[in-house]
């Protein structure tokens, strides 16, 4: 429970043959000073993720590719799976087999990593059974452009000097910009709007409100937070009215209202729009909401599999809103979980949750894969501010994505 | 991630026969209206827990005890093992195979369940293959005073009247007093103190936190959360003083100290104690600290075992403060997660953690364990504040257990 939330953790997959010492490289990290927090059992053949502690790097998942690396060369199936797992991978780590060194398994990989532009670390695991010459290392690192470290998973050797390799070609920005931290300065006050509705699970919040409070914290600032009907009533009780005011989506239209003109207002969605990938995207997306016309496909993407209310957001109220604006039939299709359809052509809008469950790089795959389609893509809290007509004010706090908008 | 927390689902334990249908009931519950959440399995002998949504009971944890029903008759592993599912089962369901009917184990597994006080509901599954007249259900139901419903797990026969029973026989007070809830007014402001310290998982708040918020919400007040350093500027920035203080233990005496004195103050342990479990058993085992001496044992427990910091809470600053206390050497054994020690006349005194992770039920038998052996038993927060002389400050919502710390 006291878990590091999953979009919070550096992803390192693990890749290699199967008896290149991949499941011995995270035990040694492991034993180390690792803590196994969980471990996501997939079927055999589909990657496991293992949420870990690796100090000093921090709280990572690490993907362990076990099931994509055993059949012969590789197949179609296998180089899908790879992929899916590139789309959310961070940093890689290649595990080469020390007898076999680089074949034509370790160059494809290579090339199907550099393709999307992320950092390899190279590992010949088991030196302590297999010493292979500095020379050696020095000719396969050549051949395939990758910094390789030789290390023993058993004694322990190059552990240490792999963190620091990993820590190094880790990519500064994998977090994207902060929540709210940068939107707040020590001292300032600002009111979240937390409504309780029946989607809310019994006993707790959900994640990104949590994590916006604890940005708060993190940043010397103060949090209010409260259910929207009290909202004016604790407005009411603070002697200067706060920095910024945060709502949930489905609430804009009150908390807007009850919001004193002068507030900086903006929304949970909004906020994690912009953290976990790229605002402006999603502002296009809701610009284009404007230009659906009757008849046309409407792909609506979550995240992940949820209990579904009886007027579910994604299933009900997004398609409802969207017909009533456009003043006539819409074609709906839904996807969720893992999967994200690669045809994105045939579709004229995509309406995506706000991905509390996906990592920044799965987001901005997924917002990369759209626009290289041409289709525009926006997220549930900006289409409900902008049908709101709220969305301009919305985007006071990001002035570029407000620009885009009125441009 | 959107899940009820582990300590606010009613404990359910599935018990029967390994052919009587305990997996096709579970099933059937299950492919209704329950969306199955998590599924953490044991070892092939241990139970296994499934947090689950049966409408309209709400979120259940289902103790699955496939593991503890399948060799013959009652060996002593096997009890010891029925016993530790008992003490954190709020419901049981005996599952009683058709054709055998009742026998001497369901009759030692009702002796056993009658022996906590527990609810019973008995199920005769397989209907649709081997119909059981009313008359021998009357008759096994007397035989063993439990109520028993005939179903058909296949046909989902008999399944709405099983959780309706269900319902009626779960207590009334397994969930206890609540957290915050009847402390606070509609429009009252309560300001949180939470400290962001190393120990503090990256990107989020412990789960007593933002359980307090949550309930805070749900009781139409407001929640101000602040760290230590921010606390004397969030209540300037108020125009009246908050209705109450909440802080983290560890923060007691800075907190204490720029609490206005007419303000309520009190911590997230102490709200937590009487929410799980029994405040006035911990206060009284709060006055036992000052009649250790030198030389004696003292037992440290934790409900689940967590990464542990340099400075750990439970394994190095409670020793040393009750050895500065004590003014000597004490005997330290600590003890984490599911195991508790049955036998615990050596200790002179219990440190147990909050407990997030336990349900009321496991925390009640664990303060009944040490009220039984004679031994005191307090926990991290009463601790704390016992030792920093501000216990009877932090008691002041509680008058009763006020009362007893200071008879």
């Amino acid at each position: 429970m006291e878990e590091t939330p999953k979009g919070s953790r550096l992803h390192i997959a693990i890749f290699g043959r199967r008896n290149a010492g991949k499941s011995s490289l995270i035990n040694a990290l492991t034993s180390q000073d690792i803590a196994l927090v969980s471990d996501v059992p997939g079927t055999t053949t589909d990657p496991v993720y293992k949420a870990m502690e690796i100090l000093p790097i921090g709280p990572v998942m690490i993907i362990d590719t076990a099931g994509i690396d055993d059949v012969g060369d590789l197949g179609a199936l296998r180089v899908e799976r790879t992929m899916q797992v590139l789309n959310k991978t961070d940093l890689a780590v290649m595990v080469i087999e020390p007898e076999q060194g680089v074949t034509e398994f370790e160059k494809e990989l290579v090339k199907a990593i550099r393709k999307r532009n992320l950092p390899i670390a190279g590992v010949i695991n088991k030196s302590d059974l297999l010493s292979i010459s500095p020379e050696q290392l020095a000719q396969w690192s050549v051949e395939i452009d990758v910094p390789l470290i030789g290390i023993s998973a058993k004694t322990g050797q190059g552990i240490e000097e792999l963190k620091r390799l990993m820590i190094k070609l880790a990519p500064d920005d994998w977090e994207g910009p902060p929540l709210i931290g940068d939107l707040v300065s020590p001292g300032d006050t600002v009111v979240l709007v937390v409504p309780i509705d029946l989607a809310a699970p019994k006993g707790r919040l959900i994640l990104p409100q949590v994590q916006t409070i604890r940005d708060i914290l993190d940043n010397d600032a103060c949090a209010v937070v409260v259910k929207e009907r009290e909202l004016k009533e604790a407005l009411a009780g603070l002697k200067q009215p706060p920095h910024l005011v945060v709502t949930d989506s489905q609430e804009f239209m009150k908390v807007g209202a009850d919001t004193p003109p002068g507030v900086m207002l903006t929304s949970f969605s909004i906020l994690l729009a912009r953290h976990k990938g790229d605002l402006e995207t999603l502002v296009t997306g809701a610009k284009a909401i404007d230009s659906l016309e009757p008849g046309d496909k409407v792909l609506i993407a979550e995240g992940c599999t949820h209990h579904r209310q009886a007027d579910d957001i994604g299933k009900m109220k997004i398609p409802r809103w969207l017909r009533q604006n456009v003043g006539g039939e819409l074609e709906f299709e839904w996807v969720s979980g893992g999967t994200f359809p690669p045809d994105l052509t045939k579709y004229k809008l995509i309406v995506h949750c706000g991905g509390c469950m996906l990592n920044r790089r799965e987001m901005l795959y997924r917002l990369a894969t759209a626009r290289e389609a041409g289709v525009p893509i926006v997220n549930y809290g900006l289409l409900i501010a902008h049908l709101h007509g709220i969305l301009h004010r919305a985007l006071a706090p990001f002035p570029l994505a407000q620009m885009i908008l009125t441009e």
